[in-house]
């Protein structure tokens, strides 16, 4: 079996695994009660921050626990809209953002707010001179992916945290779900706010994520309750999940380097294996992230791509998990204005560190067969 | 070690725990990916759904994972307010909600909403004549939960069910988080359209949760993106807490008519023996729920007799988890009318069905020695 999905989800470390199975049979208690168990849950959770915090060069205070990557950027978003109301209504956000932002976005504008998508180039990235363009006194928000998960493009962060120096007043959300692997910092710029990062794109738990918050910047709680995660996200913690995460994103990013020079090995070389076709397309830019690469075969619908692969033992996947069962047309590749024809017909190869060039070449064996084979059909 | 803070957080069964190990290291795709390794992954989560669905006696569109009772609370109540807020913006509570219901609540306050919240006997239970007072034309939503947490008094979820048959434009919520191992039905009315758990509250993970939102009955959703749960609940589905939660709660099911006889045992053994001494007071009814007693002697804090308790090995709560470090004053004892200077020495005792009678009597033995060291001192 060959795992090339990692952007949809990635296997656990064992050693995660091994954290959140010893913490749930000795650590089981609710880290709010008095007692030992009740405490030493406490310590682990609050060691659990610090590494965190440590990893990410941040403050204790200004990490929360969260449900997943999806949840933070719920709550970057709503409960920006939710504090500053008063202040604006008007959000910014790329035209290429995962549907957990623009979802978000179009709920939001029924209730009477404003948002404005920043157009993508042709390869996936927005342009900080059209972000400058749209900023206004009534901009409460702007959230901008760092690395795009259909494409791999990667946004200029540093530019527009730049750019947002001049704005105090508007609020700077960056989803890096799909950056936690990268060897860059996962925090590129200090204007950042918030910041969502997934345990489960980084060989940890399903279920669990984090929300980075800049000391000082406000948003309203989206989980009220019991008044935990200082009274920002209540409910019971997640202990285990979160240790297991906490060990999940050190292994990551301890590897980060090693692992991002192996992927884009990887991935350049599949990539001038496949642009060497005439009726291959490559839509994943030469200085995207590492580990995706994103292409088509002319008139090769996608799915009929991913389960041709299925059948040689290679899992890779149409652009992005959550919509390859619905049929959607990827957004990214309509934003950068790709013919439907080609991006009906586009997968997705994402890649991690355990990844070998030995995969790579059983892939393009399987393609040259594959191909042949789809060229004889059509 | 005894474990007497089980509506805190109780230890999950090693066989969920199990679950959750063989998911994530066998069929850890994500179910929304086309391969089989999401095919296995997704079939695993309908199979997990069809046996909750089962449990709890209702259809399999009906069962919504969460990240537990927290987050069930939010969406029922807040997605009912977005959903509904033309309708109208009254709600009805109990006072003796948990917070995840009454922060909600006045979170929704802040918005415009009005709620009113139902008095409690000093059985710490509503009336149904007062709700029935309470209740409007643009009354769209009533909260009451099943089981209160910090005393265990049982709500009148039938007879409200009834009234609620006359009321059709009002959508009824009830937080059962603390009522699943009760030998009742969890579901206990059709009238009921919105019903919370949570999984850690029975033996299975933490940051797993269920909302039921029965068939046609429309909430918004909270969280929104990627369009799992079908469009209600985005984010990559934590398919190993979910498989062990509902592993945990078919064991807890099956074993509930003895494991309440067992805990009703226990709790009316310990009952007797505490109201016996005349500086001791029994908060708890009689016909609540058979794992929760809470009582306090007179003059000794909460949290100096958890402290004492534990120096014993044995492990009980102030009132409520999550009030504990904060100091809070109980807020249902408050409702039921009891005097704060009684009610800040109040601790809760909470079973599960393996707690034994053996453990009962350890700690009526301790009990002993310990009051007499507290009555020497005061
Ligand atoms: C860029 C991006 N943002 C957000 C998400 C949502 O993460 P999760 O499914 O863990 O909620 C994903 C993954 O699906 C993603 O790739
Ligand atoms: C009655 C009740 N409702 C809701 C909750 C919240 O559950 P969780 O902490 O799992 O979010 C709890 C437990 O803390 C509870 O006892």
């Amino acid at each position: 079996m060959i795992y090339f999905d990692n952007s949809a989800t990635t296997k656990m470390y064992p050693e995660a695994l091994d954290t959140y199975l010893k913490v749930n049979e000795k650590i089981f208690g609710n880290p709010s009660s008095l007692h030992q168990l009740g405490n030493m849950a406490e310590a682990l959770l609050k060691q659990s921050r610090k590494q965190i915090a440590d990893l990410l060069g941040v403050k204790t205070d200004e990490v929360f626990f969260t449900s997943g990557g999806t949840e933070s950027d719920n709550w970057a978003i709503k409960g920006t809209a939710m504090e500053k109301r008063a202040a604006g209504k008007h959000m910014i956000a790329s035209s290429v953002e995962h549907p957990a932002v623009t979802r978000t976005m179009e709920q939001l504008e029924m209730l009477g707010f404003e948002i404005t998508y920043l157009p993508v180039n042709d390869r996936g990235v927005v342009s900080v001179a059209d972000l400058e363009q749209a900023l206004r006194k009534d901009t409460i928000l702007v959230s901008i992916m760092a690395i795009n998960n259909e494409v791999g493009s990667i946004q200029p962060i540093k530019e527009i945290g730049a750019l947002l120096e001049e704005y105090p007043w508007v609020h700077f959300h960056v989803d890096a779900v799909q950056a936690a692997g990268e060897s860059n910092p996962i925090i590129q710029h200090p204007r950042i706010d918030l910041l969502s990062l997934s345990a489960h794109k980084f060989h940890g738990p399903k279920g669990v994520g984090i929300l980075y918050k800049k000391h000082g910047k406000r948003i309203a709680p989206l989980l009220t309750g019991g008044g935990q995660e200082s009274g920002m996200r209540s409910t019971t913690e997640n202990v285990g999940g979160i240790a297991a995460m906490s060990k999940a994103l050190r292994m990551t990013l301890e590897a980060s380097e090693e692992n991002t020079k192996q992927e884009r090995l990887i991935r350049d070389k599949l990539a001038a294996f496949l642009s060497a076709y005439e009726d291959v397309h490559v839509f994943s830019p030469e200085d995207g992230a590492s580990h995706i690469l994103c292409f088509a075969m002319k008139g090769v619908r996608g799915e009929v791509m991913v389960h041709a692969f299925e059948n040689e033992g290679i899992f890779i996947s149409t652009t992005s998990a959550c919509s390859s069962k619905k049929n959607d047309v990827p957004y990214t590749l309509g934003s950068m204005g790709v013919n439907p024809a080609w991006s009906r017909c586009a997968v997705r190869i994402s890649l991690a560190g355990e990844n070998t060039e030995a995969e790579a070449e059983a892939f393009m064996e399987h393609f040259r067969t594959l191909h042949k084979k789809f060229k004889k059909i059509q």
